[in-house]
């Protein structure tokens, strides 16, 4: 399957596929912006009475469990099993505390999850390894993360993303590398959702290659993330930027600019 | 009742009502703030502990259902009964799944809602008709929207409002049409909700006058739109300029500038 | 302990604690990019499964009472029990239902509480005397803040953080005036809470100090403020240049800038 996160695009933007996101509390209005401005349809439902409803009609279902309870889980579940779009999985904090690292593993077991993107330290904390975490920010050396990604990918049985200064996505046979984006990324809470959210989107418009649409969904966030940093002052009117840079985000020269590397 | 969103304006200034509003996790923020930067006070509850001495409290009350869930229906009734204030209901991706379409309906059937705000789908949904919904998008053709704005009133008995490209405000008898606002809106998760809060801000400040109140009310919002639309390089800066815009509007060319037809 | 806004902010970034927040759905993504921008580092937990072991790991835990329910009360009750960390109390709309007026009674009086940032309405209601709120905003006078906040503190056993277009801070017997800030603060939602979470940050940076340190930071705080204000066209504008100013708040020129008086 080529890499064109472009062409990718412009099939996202033709088709308008609905995003159905189980996510936190925290960024439901930012994902949500996030996946409009790209060019896709967010919906948020997790109520046990709708999901399953919802779920069957999204093109891809992304789950987030960035503020967690039981609830919230059982409606994963539920859509998890009814869906027919490819899942993308969000192990916001695993390793910070045990209930979000079994939930994380649950969802795993659970479901056919497609994609899983995380941090260093939350996918590393799945894989088994030791991770450094403080709350939901992984503070360990990412020297490892390529081949974090690979064996994580094997050993889960899913495509891993594992994201930071360059992002590494794996099947468990090839890694992928993307080198766009900004620091100013990290300083704006729920940018790594962000970036889950346009993996389901891409995923939704290109649901043969998902290794390539997962590396091609970061490439594009991370050029937005370059665009908007030119017209920033800091996280405040970068985060304004974001949506902005999502938005105007040009097809044609998206192939150049993403610096996907194999 | 005489048109003038901006004799409203200014009296909702004055007054600044309490706008209770029990909505969904998406939107809170931004309904709250459009509220705030509009001249009125938001107030969000949701316990049963508490909802109905809030909503007693309250100049209107904005019930929305894009993020549903049990215990928030039954805080949507008991702050609907207990309120002396108008009701609006923003009933987010009815149609989209049956929970939301029936939710609506108890709504509509077990309180006494003024306002109806929603998309053509929605509201075509809610007055038997069929709809063509993907999540919370309307994607059906809206040529047909001012007599449904009409139908929707009269078969349930209240005023609706059906927003797109023209907005269709009805009692069932007249019909209020509204050209403003601009597509940037459409692109900005949550601009509907803000809408139907506004919507809640203006019936406060015109309690006897709701039809003309609720096409001031998307007039006034719609103006807010085009004023942003200029300061804006996408969804992210539209998004900001909105608040702005909102502030700054000013009541003295208000009545001017909308586009309120009969 | 010396009063010093810039040495304190330093000792933040180079320390970043983790600021575990349980609040109130309408600021969450707010309360954490202020946090974030600041220097420090947020995370939102509320789950009774997780709670305890994300607040032990908390340099500072932010409890507020915005959008109540029972469960999220149990997890404040559990987490305020488990941390180690200062505890910051942002009564949110005490005195305006019975139910929040409780709530941060049963709060005060079951945890160490060791600051409470809340206006002149909230802390006048928790201190005993009338007080005059509609929804969460305080309509009274506040010429007499700083003997409210000197009994306040006196009486519940806390430092009292009375916020107004001045703000007072005492633990009882001493008062410290802050008179940093701008009028737009009061225009967009969620700028008190994003005080409060600013207020765990420097508690967490400075723990031998907390009257000091509640007072920098409300100072750090307004002086953002200030600086946004210089950006803005209005509240939207505002909001995107706060978190700007927040992480571009220079520790050198903080000092001579803040307003603390006593």
């Amino acid at each position: 399957m080529p890499v064109s996160p472009g062409q990718t695009l412009s099939e996202l933007r033709a088709r308008k596929p609905l995003i159905h996101q189980i996510t936190n509390y925290v960024v439901m209005n930012e994902t949500a912006n996030a996946t409009l401005a790209l060019g896709a349809l967010p919906v948020m439902a997790h109520a046990p009475q709708e999901v399953e409803e919802m779920a069957a009609a999204a093109g891809a279902l992304v789950l987030n469990i960035g503020t967690l309870s039981e609830h919230w889980i059982e409606a994963m579940l539920l859509a998890g099993r009814a869906t027919e779009g490819l899942i993308v999985l969000d192990p916001v904090g695993a390793g910070a505390t045990r209930y979000r690292t079994e939930t994380a593993k649950r969802l795993l077991d659970e479901l056919e999850i497609t994609v899983i993107r995380g941090n260093a330290a939350e996918i590393a904390t799945l894989a088994g390894r030791e991770a450094d975490i403080r709350g939901v920010e992984s503070l360990g050396a990412t020297d490892a993360a390529e081949e974090l990604a690979r064996e994580a990918a094997g050993s889960l049985g899913v495509i891993a993303a594992v994201t930071g200064p360059i992002d590494y996505v794996s099947d468990g046979e090839r890694v992928l590398s993307v080198a766009n984006g900004h620091e100013l990324l990290g300083m704006v809470s729920g940018t790594g959702c962000m970036s889950t959210a346009i993996t389901g989107a891409f995923l939704a418009a290109k649901t043969d290659g998902p290794l390539e649409a997962a590396a091609e969904a970061l490439a594009a966030f991370g050029v937005a993330g370059e665009d908007a940093a030119r017209e920033a002052n800091g996280p405040g009117t970068f985060h304004a930027a974001l949506y902005d840079a999502l938005y105007n985000l040009d097809p044609a020269t998206l192939d150049e600019r993403a610096r996907i590397g194999e």
